[in-house]
Parts: C-alpha cells; sequence; structure tokens
C-alpha cells in the first residue's frame, strides 16, 4: 500500500488490452476525480476474466484499504498483478489489510519489493524536481508491451500541481518511455501507471518538473527492460530522419520486437541482415535503401543501403557487453525515437514454458 | 533449378519488405510478361543489400541459367536464400549451371532439398486438380512472417491456364495460406512464391484446380510452419464470429505470433490468460469480453469472457501433443480466419544466437 500523508492530486494511465482486469475497470471510474489518498496493491492473483464477481472484489479491496487509513473509499485505487482468471482471495486481503497504517514506512524499496512478480529486484528510483522529490515505484518483467499505459508504475512527488496538468505531463513522459518499451510484444491486461501529486513541497516550475518526470519514466524503462525474462542485456534502437514521429517510433520498435534482433544481441553477432530486415518489414513506411545507414555500439555497419566494411571482431567483443545500441538513420525527414527492449534468451522459454497457470 | 519442359504460363508474389533482396528486384521485372521457362535458385548467399553490383549478378545468374538451357533469358527466374550483406559467389554459380541440363531429375525432393537452409528436411507436395498436377516445392524455417507473398515457394502444374488466372488464384490461395504463416513475425527480405502452368495436360476445371491449390498452400504452409526454427509442433489458431475478414486474420495473427502462447504450447499449459491478453491486445479490433469463447483442442476453456471449468490434467496431455489447435469465438460477427504458427523454444534461441552472420 502507498499513502500519502494528505490528499493528492493524481492522474493515471491504463492498458490498452480489451479485456482489462477488474481494477483497471474500478480505476478509470476511481481516477475520474483527479484526486488520490491510497493505492494498493496485490501480487499473484490479477482479478482479470474474474466477471461481475471481480469487480465486487476490487471495491471490497479498495474499501478495506480506506478503512484501514480511515480515509475515503473512492481515493483509493486498486491493482492487482499475477495470474490471470483465478478468483482473487478477498478474505485474505482484507484480514492483511486491516491495521496496515501501523506498519507503513518511507523506504519506496518496501514497496517495490511488495510488487514483485517475474522480476529478480525491486525497481524504484527517486529524482529532484526544483525543490520537490519525484519517486517511482514499479513492477514488471513479461507479458510488456504497454500501450499508451504501462505495466504497473506508481509516481509519488510532493510538487503542487493540479489533476489535469499531471495527466498532460504524465502522457508527455510515458510517450517517450513505458509506450516505447517492449520485452516481448505481449500487451498485458493490468497495465497501470499513477501519479499522485500531494503539493506538501508546493509550486515547481512545471518545465523544470515535466523534464524530470520524462527523464525518471526513461529510466525505468530501462530498467523494466533490462530486467525483461530470461534478459542479459538492455536493447535501445534509435530511428533518425524519419519521415514522421509515427514512422520512427514504429520503425524504433520493430528493431526491439524482432526476435531475430533480440537473438542477435544476445549471441553478440553483428547481423546487419537482420537490422535491414527488421526496418524494411515496414512496408507501410517512408523507407528509402540507398539513404538508410545503421550504426551498432556507434560502429557504423550499413551505408547507402549496403554492408559497410567495419572491424568483425572489436563489435562482437562490445555487443557482449550490456547495453547494445543500435542507431538508424533513415535520411527522409527530421523525425527521431528511441525504443527499449532486451534480448531473447533461453531464460524467457524456460520461464514462460514451465509457468503453470493453476 | 526448376525446368519446365515447354514455355509455362507464370505468375509470382514476392516479399513485402522495403529492402528486397536483388533477385526480388529482378524477379518483378521478369514476371512482367507472364511467361517463364526455368528457376534458378541457390542458398547459402541471399545477394541481399548488395547495391548495383548485386543486381549485376543476379541478371548474370539468369543468363548463366539460360544459356545452360537454350532458352531465352527473361524466362529464367532467379532467387537467392542465405546470408544477407555478402556478394554472390558469381563465378562458382556460373560454373555450377555449365553443363547442369545433363544433370536434372523429375523427383521435386531432390529440388526441395537443393534449396534448404535451417530447414531440417525438404518440403514438397503433389495433389490432383482433375486430370493435371500441382508440386509445390518449398523452403523456409525462420525469419518466416510473409506480408501477400511467402517464402520460397515454386509451384508446378501441367495445368493449362493463362498467366492472369494463375495470379488472381494463387494470391486466392496464398491469403489463406502463406499469408497466415509466423514463425517468428520477421520479415523476410526474399520472400517468394512463384507458379508455372506449362499447359502440357491441357484446360482444368478452374474452380477444381483453385480448391487444389488452396488446400496445397494451407498443406504446405503447415508443414512450414510446423518446421519453424526450433519449434516442437504446429500452432493453429482459428476465430470465428469476428466482425470482419481483416479483423479474424489480425487476431489469429495475434495469437500465433504471441510468444506467452507459443511458449505455453511448447510448455503444454491450458493457459487461459495469455489466450485473453493475446486476443484483447488487439485494442482496435471490435471485441466483447462477454460474448468471447475459446477452445484448446476441442475443450472449452473461456465462455463469456471468463475461465471455464476443465479438466486441467487431460487437457494439458492432449497440449503436450501435436498439433496445437486454438479457436476463438468473438460472438461479434460472422468472419473467420486461421493462422499457422508454431512454439517458441529453446532451439530457436539457439539457433539464433549462434548464427555468425560472416
Amino acid at each position: 500500500m502507498f499513502v500519502s500523508d494528505v490528499p493528492a492530486s493524481a492522474a493515471a494511465l491504463f492498458t490498452r488490452n480489451r479485456f482489462p482486469g477488474a481494477p483497471v475497470v474500478l480505476g478509470r471510474e476511481t481516477i475520474a476525480k483527479g484526486r488520490l489518498r491510497a493505492i494498493v496493491v496485490n501480487s499473484k492473483v490479477s482479478n482479470v476474466a474474474t466477471g461481475h464477481e471481480g469487480l465486487d472484489n476490487a471495491r471490497r479491496m479498495a474499501a478495506a484499504g480506506a478503512a484501514a487509513l480511515g480515509v475515503p473509499r473512492d481515493e483509493v485505487l486498486v491493482s492487482s498483478t499475477g495470474v490471470i482468471g483465478v478468483p482473487l482471495p478477498i478474505e485474505r486481503i482484507e484480514k492483511g489489510l486491516d491495521g496496515i497504517a501501523a506498519d507503513l514506512v518511507t523506504d519506496p524499496i518496501a514497496g517495490a519489493e511488495g510488487i514483485m512478480t517475474t522480476d529478480t529486484h525491486p525497481k524504484a528510483l527517486s529524482i529532484a524536481a526544483g525543490d520537490a522529490v519525484i519517486t517511482l515505484v514499479a513492477k514488471g518483467s513479461g507479458m510488456i508491451e504497454p500501450q499508451l499505459a504501462t505495466m504497473l508504475v506508481y509516481i509519488f512527488t510532493d510538487a503542487e500541481l493540479n489533476a489535469e496538468t499531471l495527466r498532460r505531463l504524465l502522457m508527455e513522459a510515458t510517450n517517450v518511455s513505458f509506450n516505447m518499451l517492449s520485452v516481448d510484444t505481449d500487451t498485458s491486461t493490468s497495465d497501470t501507471c499513477v501519479i499522485m501529486a500531494n503539493g506538501l513541497t508546493g509550486r515547481v516550475d512545471e518545465e523544470v518538473f515535466g523534464r524530470a518526470l520524462t527523464a525518471a519514466c526513461i529510466r525505468m524503462a530501462e530498467i523494466l527492460a533490462r530486467d525483461g525474462e530470461g534478459a542479459t542485456k538492455l536493447l535501445r534502437a534509435t530511428v533518425h530522419g524519419a519521415a514522421s514521429d509515427a514512422e520512427a517510433r514504429r520503425i524504433a520498435k520493430s528493431i526491439i520486437n524482432s526476435p531475430l534482433v533480440k537473438t542477435m544481441a544476445y549471441g553478440a553477432d553483428p547481423n546487419v541482415g537482420r537490422l535491414v530486415m527488421a526496418i524494411g518489414k515496414c512496408w507501410d513506411d517512408t523507407l528509402d535503401p540507398e539513404s538508410t545507414a545503421a550504426r551498432i555500439n556507434g560502429v557504423l555497419v550499413l551505408e547507402h543501403g549496403m554492408r559497410a566494411a567495419f572491424d568483425e571482431g572489436g563489435l562482437r567483443e562490445s555487443l557482449a557487453g550490456d547495453p547494445v545500441d543500435i542507431e538508424i538513420d533513415l535520411g527522409v525527414g527530421n523525425a527521431t525515437a528511441t525504443a527499449f527492449g532486451c534480448d531473447l534468451t533461453e531464460g524467457y522459454i524456460r520461464e514462460n514454458a514451465a509457468y503453470f497457470s493453476s
């Protein structure tokens, strides 16, 4: 449970999956007022594909959290993550929430540990924004390609900002961070990103705050990608010179989502052909082989659409490290985008083939 | 080399990748006349990302094939498959083609063996169409998600059909077969599907021929999917009750392309949550959780968007077999589509992480 000492302005973004979990359905309703006091999260059971009973259980969970804190129940947002199609053990959750107010601590790592599933480490970071602080707590490792939303990411600040501004800044930040993140192209039914600003430090410069928020979200997207199921390294693809933002984003995503590029990063082989394939398969985008160049970890590997001569041994050595940076210059416009992914390894297969859903 | 005794009507479809190989660029030119006598194919080097020299080499390869047979060079189509960005060893190919006419055999398996790369077995089949015969010879195992084209598939028939009819029937057949096939979402730069009809058996009923061609292409798509890199089983997803053909196709593809569904098939776990996720992430399509049902290998696992009660042990046992069939009823319309894929295993990772591009 994440709690603010005073009521906070709040904004949230949720999954673009047509089978949203009950907490997402309820969350869209809860966030409408732009005001939150607390967030209650459980792991192990996601409360998805559970019908009306699932929605009732989500409401009971919010009510139990509110009762434990003595705050209005419509100021408590709930999230659930874990197995799909299994009823929430709501009695156990209600029992657990009873008296929880006495156990609250100030270390965000405690919250990050509490919401882990297949994550290999707790994920939290803080950044200064003028006199205020922004703290992010997140989880996520598999079933990750958020679409206009994200995995579970909770952002807290003592800056004073209204809900409308928070929502705009959150959308700007997620647009270049969590929405450019993909571990496995699989969009979860539970993605949730919430920001709460309780104003205790007072006003901050909006631009300073927005820049800090964006930088923190990009860093957290990198942390989530790097801890993708079975991953051994972060994979970053930056596209320059695209005809439009949408095309730059689509091509950057195509690269980090290509299984052949991901296994190439794992195998540390500078495979120019796979890069060419992953760009070229974006059939509807503006591409001209003759103007296309590519670099891997700074080394020019493709020029005018043809494989360039380069020191293969040296590049193999650098590819064995972490992260792997791929830069593409399409040479057809001025738009740019960066996407965040990870390599694909036997670990992903083992983790997901061994997973039992019940 | 594939040769017809007499000039044949012909049609071809090529990759939707914006970085097509030189043989694809030349092939689009060659097929324009709708007439072919032979096809020359090499493996190991794909002649992609090789610039103007690559196009010259493709022309030299066609010319050498034509000279070996004593036929016009614009009636010889060339294909190349293998590593990208490496020059074609054209002198070796020219030497190899010299005198090849004496070595031709009638067994299609010989040709299928000659064009294998990471395939684990040669791929060829024949089917009757009235009095005529249709023979398909194909290769393909990784970098497979053809878009309005296919991997290397060569189709031969002694039926009499003009080039225009062939093209129409080929598009109808590939639309429900190779265009619904994906091993790894990665669209090759060399996909090519050619049909040659030399008419030696005379006219056939067009509908009979079209049905046989479609059935043969679907079976070949299944063979290609089943031999996907590292695959242990065929994965088939059929969507019923969709609002449109395009939506049915997109959702069926979403299922067979989901890494989490693919590893579920490998792990033989009836994971209803992953199915729900893979359907629901098709955000722009017409979906209603309440009307959605799903079956795995004939067993009802999802009803009204909620997990159904089923015999998990029994279904796990059936999932351990091959193929795995997933059926979805969206309950929002009348459109149907089937997609063909395979499971995702450590074998795919090993094969592609160990691959060295030079």
